[in-house]
């Protein structure tokens, strides 16, 4: 790993994986990528912009919101109502995007290509895995494999630090890295300040408080 | 393999793909997908529209033309000459879109979940192996290995009848089903004719002419 293209999606997580990178091969050798694909939690992108801008890093925005169509049977994109509570499998199901994850990193190792990267920076964790197919380790390991042998040799590594790591692990990690709390987002649910009680914000208030260390933004 | 979503490219393969589809699981069970990525050859997109048509067959037609910025590098999105004869690896490798294949697999993928497919046709052959390394055979392995993995229990097939195929043998396997040859598109140039020299065209040339049956298109 030389240069790394870091799929930033403005959450706690792919910004802890940004510091993260930078750690280890320097902030001339990262850039990050961010996707508008009509998400109701837009703000989690200017979130990522604000971080790439405090941090000096280059950061592509691209708009795959066209896409839209393609997607529409999901919460984050149509016209459903975002499941409140802990992650169950049932209502969470709604929230699926198909083969999100797949599409987005088929276009993040794209980019890397053009960018001369060899390697894409991916932060699923361990508590990602239960509920979306394409957050499973199995899926992440498959798609490595495509990736390694989608253009000439060596292909695109698909670094995944985070993979056997808990949200509170990234949290304590993100505290030594000193990421800015403040410039990342959670909420499913769009509005202005946190909600506090969606699925990812529920998560996060746990993570913080098993972590013990204070939470950078602002809950309804 | 019951609901089969074929990516159409609107060329000779995939068109021939897409009648085999229809004969193999019935023409209500078939629906194609095309993409628009900003390519010179525009009118092979026309051509998947037309043998829809003509065959009565669901078409989505998807716009990813603004992701141009991502891809480049390539001759046939950029403003590169196109290679002319035979493909040799050098000259052909400048018409690589970085991470093409994935990417319109990986977007395939998602629409077919959406409309309740479970598989994806997908018309690489032997003849494309060599040239792009998201045509060969341990590529799409690998990737058929992540979308049986994209979603919920059974995933998405992968499904490639070609990949051990030549090229002639798909003008045989075409004419059989009675592919209206006139409705492909394969040069690479852009013009209002097949130019019948470049890449594209002298195998397409070579590959009728060995099969022994006529083309439908006109050559400039």
């Amino acid at each position: 790993m030389k240069n790394i293209l870091v799929v930033l999606s403005g959450g706690m997580d792919s910004t802890t994986l940004l510091y993260e990178a930078i750690a280890l091969v320097g902030k001339t050798n990262v850039r990050a990528i961010s996707f508008d694909y009509g998400q109701r939690h837009r703000r989690e992108l200017d979130c990522a912009a604000s971080s790439c801008d405090r941090l000096h890093i280059e950061h592509d925005l691209v708009d795959v919101s066209n896409l839209a169509a393609l997607l529409d049977r999901s919460a984050l994109t149509g016209d459903f109502a975002v499941p409140e509570g802990h992650y169950a499998e049932e209502s969470m199901k709604a929230t699926v995007v198909p083969n999100r994850n797949m599409i987005l990193l088929a276009l993040a190792a794209g980019k890397a290509i053009n960018e001369g990267c060899d390697t894409i920076a991916y932060a699923a964790h361990a508590g990602d895995h239960a509920i979306y197919p394409d957050c499973r380790t199995e899926f992440a390991d498959a798609l490595s494999e495509a990736l390694s042998l989608c253009h000439y040799e060596p292909g695109i590594v698909l670094w995944r630090p985070f993979v056997e790591k808990r949200k509170e692990d990234l949290v304590l990690l993100g505290e030594k890295l000193g990421v800015d709390w403040s410039l990342t987002w959670s909420c499913y649910k769009g509005g202005s300040k946190h909600c506090g009680k969606c699925g990812t914000c529920t998560e996060r208030i746990e993570a913080f408080g098993i972590a013990g260390v204070e939470d950078g933004v602002i809950f309804e």
